[in-house]
């Protein structure tokens, strides 16, 4: 079989359900991708979410199958990207012991994202081996599946730099055999949360996936508007109002004429959020009716990360084969096909 | 199946071929070990050769396949204990990514043997992650088989420690699963090598397991003995002859005598020499003949690998089981046995 044009790895943290931030952000690129001609490797990353949550890992079985509904239910389909869990595939712990061997420490240590995570999850202890390690493991993820392109925000440049820097110096050791991965950048629009703030799980913000019609309603009802206008007939002053964000992200044709009304004190914020309700649910609705569908049959789920995890061992194989073939460092026994 | 009493983890680097320092320091023992009652895993740990040969990673493959024929030609047997390759198992490397989330890093910086190796071969470029993450990898090793005794020199006890720290921390977070490994200090005896140093491959000084009859006659001609004995009938000082330590050893009934008549001038160093080559030709030809025979069917070699690997994977299943379980971390597709 010939090597397709485009691999692309990507994977997300099981960290809980998904939400609008997400599928505007992330899911939107992985539907366009699993469309085109690329091979798609999406992967639920739970070993890195151990890294952080070691010392309570229970929730990350259950976020793996949060994660994994919200794929499927937003069209991530097993017929045209492979969907697995990383810890199904033992390679890329087996890929990144190697990498380590021989990456310098100091690589890893002068990682930019190592000192800021410290300090922002400052009650975590990530002090520890196996955080410093998170770029090499990240470096194991795209190489074991020899991707030539990963989809990165701006933010994760340096981390995909250290990957291809590790390939660059094992195809200096051993021969060429890694490809050096290309970044795809991708845009990720500002979606804002019912405070304000950019949409995100920490800040409690967040408008899921899975939401109920009520839910929705609810939080729509919480959006942060302008404070100052009072009185449906106060002329506001819109130009931080979430509502109005909304509008412009899936109405934008109404959106116009929603704001002129609200600057001239024509139209109330009451009226404005009971008009995003439909439009919002919209978006959601059939993304959670999907996902209900699947979560009555866990056995679907199961089967289509099992098949995943199949595919994907099958090219980690092979990558594996060629990595200890060109170090020269073949198998005495078990996978032993020695020349 | 009830868990026997002992559980027995031990490995060894290839470096190349043994010599009459391991026979006489390991071997013996793992000879003894493997016909007590204990089950015994006894690993080549290829993987720890990488993290000081990542440059020239081509002569573990053979190092494994001379340190295999080395064991069987002593007489470690595959009917009486386990021996497997270590990169065989991929367990090793998913337990040591496991145990790293959870281990300090001040815990692998204040390791004693990190600092002193990275002297010790100043020109092998060791600051690397993975090499600071060895005594982890190390754990991994041990606690996979839930090992109860680990035997090691007294040089090695502050690596055990380590691994009973780390057991006990995985313990303390998630309930007791892994058992803390005993000590098992083992009397390691001075073997000098032919100049009076420690044998060791690295001083080039070594009687191998292997080498032919010549060559041992050879190597025994080159022993250091007291240099100021110029004729046979100058009295000698064998204090520091290696000749007369090797007598002492293999030949306790002859020594007494021997060391006389060389103090009193009445041997020469040629005829002590001529008599030592039978007596350690009869401890190293016996040996040698079965690895010659051994060396004839590498098929056999590697059916006795391929079988140590799914014994020493079957009992690492159970342990990634129980460990995982202990997590809360169930997989969710690929070994899916959710309750």
């Amino acid at each position: 079989m010939p090597e397709p044009k485009q691999v692309i790895l990507s994977g997300m943290r099981p960290t809980g359900r998904l939400h609008l931030g997400h599928l505007e952000g992330v899911l939107k690129n992985y539907l366009k991708l699993q469309a085109g001609e690329a091979l798609c490797y999406f992967m639920v990353a739970d070993i890195h979410a151990l890294s952080t949550e070691y010392k309570v890992p229970g929730a990350i079985t259950q976020n793996t199958k949060e994660l994994l509904l919200d794929w499927l239910a937003v069209g991530l389909a097993p017929e045209k990207a492979t969907l697995f869990v990383q810890s199904d595939v033992l390679e890329h712990t087996e890929l990144f012991v190697i990498l380590g061997m021989l990456t310098p420490l100091a690589w890893a240590e002068r990682c930019p994202t190592y000192k800021e995570q410290q300090q922002e999850l400052a009650d975590r202890d990530l002090a520890t081996y196996g955080f410093l390690g998170y770029p090499i493991l990240q470096a194991a993820d795209i190489l074991l599946y020899r991707a030539t392109h990963v989809p990165v925000g701006q933010d994760q440049l340096p981390h995909l730099e250290m990957t291809r820097e590790i390939a660059r110096r094992f195809n200096y050791f051993y021969g060429e055999t890694l490809p050096e991965p290309q970044s795809m950048l991708t845009a990720s629009p500002k979606v804002p949360g019912i405070d304000g703030r950019k949409m995100s799980k920490s800040y409690g913000n967040a408008l899921h996936l899975s939401d109920s019609k009520e839910l929705v309603e609810k939080k729509i009802k919480q959006m942060y508007t302008d404070p100052r206008k009072i009185h449906a007939d106060t002329p506001g002053t819109p130009d931080n109002c979430v509502v109005l964000a909304w509008y412009k992200m899936y109405a934008a044709d109404q959106a116009g004429e929603i704001e002129q009304e609200c600057r001239s004190g024509k139209r109330g914020c009451m009226v404005c959020k009971r008009g995003l309700s439909p439009i919002l649910d919209a978006i959601i609705a059939p993304i959670r009716s999907r996902r209900e569908a699947l979560a009555e049959h866990p056995e679907q789920l199961e089967s289509i990360v099992r098949d995943g995890a199949l595919r994907a061992r099958a090219r980690a194989a092979e990558t594996m084969e060629a990595v200890r073939s060109a170090m020269g460092w073949l198998a005495v026994g078990q996978r032993g096909k020695e020349k």
